[in-house]
């Protein structure tokens, strides 16, 4: 197998432009997925990675999902060597990621066109690649896929039964994935799933993300009055919504950071000392990891360190704040409504459905009369932990070791993946995070970017993972 | 001066279409004062009423002023006659009306354009003219400019001496005026000002308001991080200035929906029981009073009714909120920015730069590490109470109750119309604030409107009133 996977390796050496261009193909088309306007683009990114897929040997189809908006369809491959692999008790991997990206708000910050991918090198002499997308999610998707290639390439065969989920809803809600998970249960059921949609600790060291924060995510509008009101003929007398908001808001944490929702904490548990020491040693100073996005100090919950607060602990976080008027200069106005985009983050143990209802029922109660509130849910979703007695995970440890020539280890990461949760819940088996981006990749944000040495080492990753997990 | 005055009259009543058609000009002028892009538009307006005034027999001109931005020029007009009157002791009065406009947002709203006035019969069989400016100001300013019109039609001449000053930034802060009076306090010194501006109690009552509440308006911004950040990577560990800014609001009223800043309070007295009962009267319904714009309860400062919360009792209030998302869907994000533009109502006593201080103080206090403000001061205005003994008082009240056939009243008002104390600071006199706009008349709202009840009758009784005020 060393010198099968030898060869393969050496072709990704041999084939990294044309790699390249590939990934920046896929790069220029703008799918955004929350945004109704770009629905065509994001058929259209499907259409793209399945016209790859096929032409690597896969079977592929495009599922159109209908249980809820927005719809984007799911992207299902199978290698078409695969019946054959498991026939012979060969592993078979499910390898899961996603097409759809942010919107690219606010368009003024970007230095280039957002989907116009760019080669840039950064102040440290990196060479990256600018573009929406670049490295939440398209760039770590096509590392895995240029791996099958390269195999295919040299060896006309992969090491294991590969299947892809390629999904068009992870940036808005993703509420039709677990319900595809289930109805194609047979169809997507493998022995293990590999997600390719986080971050390493810093350049050298690769890790596997072993637990992720899950979301509840929320929007509210306050409505009082039947118009927007003169503020100095109505002020004081008139509820105020927006004023309102910003109470309910403030509410929603104590003065240690911590929810104050009842209940929030139910199931909460802190991590064991060995892995507070191990993150400890990884992220040993909080203005260190902040300083990047011109900040120095862990603003949440007292009593952790940056690096805990958003690996193990629970958040609220507001994400969008509108009312009144907004335009230049100033008018007296009491805006009639005002409306809010939150999120909780949670960890595994939390219920993410009990918590909704119980925000829900706290905005309820701190309404006063003549003011009304509509809720408008944008996702639920638990938090993950990763089986620790997988018998993949220490081969993919090891496989990522010898490519980073660093031992590979466990972190945390305080986004969320809900697919992961959602895949042991609907196929009943485990998932294994493995990705190749960085902290200051701005994902999310403008000018986001991934760095050429994570997209070839993320092939070649990728290329031995691929062999390690063979039988 | 009865016969001449009711010659007067009766040529209004015959004019009334060109009357009617002249405003509509006015009104087609979208002379919005707080746009950097309708800063042409508010020179077009003023220049307007100068040729008006000009046409009327005013020495007329246009000052530009440049103490403070916006710098929309004063129309400033003396009738011809104004130096042979004085000599003779004849009354001065000054009158102040002003002829910018608050935004259109949100535009949506509107049923026809706001800058093509549009004659409607309301539910009630009244007829209204629909556009933004119709009742504040433009309309309350031709009152007074139509009264003159027919005075000068049936006469030749006015029975005192008039001059104007119409102003182009009431709705922008109007920093300009202070200076502007102190600076030409020789030139615009009459013996009474008359301000058209406030609106009366129901569609019967005519009244003068006695007293008028100032603002303090402030713009806030938070700026944390260099760059919108991930709320799952960062949620929990990075400075959110959109929760922070909801808790800093929050912090400003308490349970009893009193204004925590320290000092707030000093100076405010509580009206005499004789008026807290004439206000009861006139509106013995905290309900009835705010039905009209979908509202039943006064949600203000516990212990007085909603025509004291607004007329004799300080507030604050949000008059715009944003940060993060606010688009469709969902972005989890943390915003690196947060605004909010606020402002405090005060009444007489209150002094608004003490509060201005105050607040600021208040907010920079709150702010944790890695948060900073930038404040932007949007005017402060003391708050106002006319001089009860005030030799004009009883005559404009005994005019106008003549023309409504009904007792006028002194009321207060919400809304601040800093002239008022301005005058009387840098000028050395008393104004009577004389207005005929209805509570429903929508202003700084879609769809504002001004009937030709408040037109009409608005006209005739500033004929009776310059009748009334001659000696």
């Amino acid at each position: 197998m060393t010198e099968r996977m030898a060869a393969v390796l050496q072709h990704v050496e041999t084939t990294k432009e044309t790699a390249l261009e590939r990934l920046c193909e896929l790069l220029r088309i703008p799918s955004i997925s929350t945004q109704k306007q770009h629905r065509d683009d994001c058929r259209k990114a499907a259409r793209w990675l399945a016209e790859e897929l096929q032409g690597l040997g896969f079977t592929t189809s495009l599922r159109n999902v209908s249980w809820a908006e927005p719809g984007h369809p799911m992207v299902v491959g199978h290698d078409d060597a695969n019946a054959e692999k498991v026939r012979n008790g060969q592993t078979h991997v499910l390898f899961y990621g996603h097409y759809d990206v942010q919107p690219t708000d606010p368009e003024a910050l970007w230095l280039t066109d957002p989907f116009e991918p760019c080669l840039k090198k950064t102040g440290d002499g990196r060479k990256v690649l600018v573009a929406r997308g670049a490295s939440d999610d398209k760039g770590q998707v096509m590392t895995f896929i240029e791996a099958c290639r390269a195999w295919k390439a040299v060896h006309g065969d992969l090491p294991v039964a590969v299947s892809f989920l390629l999904e068009g809803e992870e940036e808005s809600g993703g509420e039709n994935l677990l319900p595809f998970l289930r109805e194609n249960q047979e169809e997507l059921k493998a022995d293990i799933a590999l997600i390719c949609d986080t971050a390493m600790p810093d350049r050298e060291t690769p890790a596997i993300t072993t637990s992720l924060r899950g979301t509840v995510a929320e929007e509210i509008e306050l409505v009082a009055a039947s118009q927007d009101l003169h503020s100095g003929m109505y002020g004081n007398a008139a509820a105020n919504p927006a004023f309102l908001l910003c109470q309910i808001i403030s509410g929603l944490r104590d003065e240690q950071g911590r929810v104050t929702l009842p209940g929030f904490y139910d199931g909460v548990t802190v991590p064991d000392e060995h892995t507070r020491q191990q993150w400890q040693t990884l992220y040993p100073d909080d203005a260190a990891l902040l300083e990047d996005v011109g900040l120095s100090h862990a603003a949440g919950e007292r009593g952790f360190s940056a690096i805990e607060q958003t690996w193990c602990r629970p958040s609220f976080e507001v994400n969008g704040l509108a009312g009144g008027y907004q335009a230049d200069g100033f008018k007296t106005v009491i805006p009639a409504r005002a409306s809010a985009k939150v999120s909780f983050r949670l960890v595994p143990g939390q219920d993410p459905l009990r918590i909704r209802d119980s925000f829900r029922a706290y905005v309820r109660a701190a309404l006063p009369e003549d003011v009304e509130v509509v809720f408008t849910g944008h996702g639920a979703s638990s938090g993950f932990a990763v089986n620790q007695d997988s018998p993949f995970l220490l081969a993919t440890l090891d496989a990522l070791g010898k490519e980073w020539g660093k031992p590979a280890v466990m972190t945390g990461c305080g986004g969320s993946i809900p697919v992961a949760e959602e895949i042991r819940e609907a196929l009943g088996m485990d998932a294994l995070m493995v990705g190749f981006a960085q902290a200051d990749d701005r994902i999310h944000s403008p000018n986001e970017q991934y760095g050429l040495d994570s997209f070839f080492h993320g092939i070649r990753s990728w290329v031995r993972i691929l062999a390690a997990l063979a039988r």
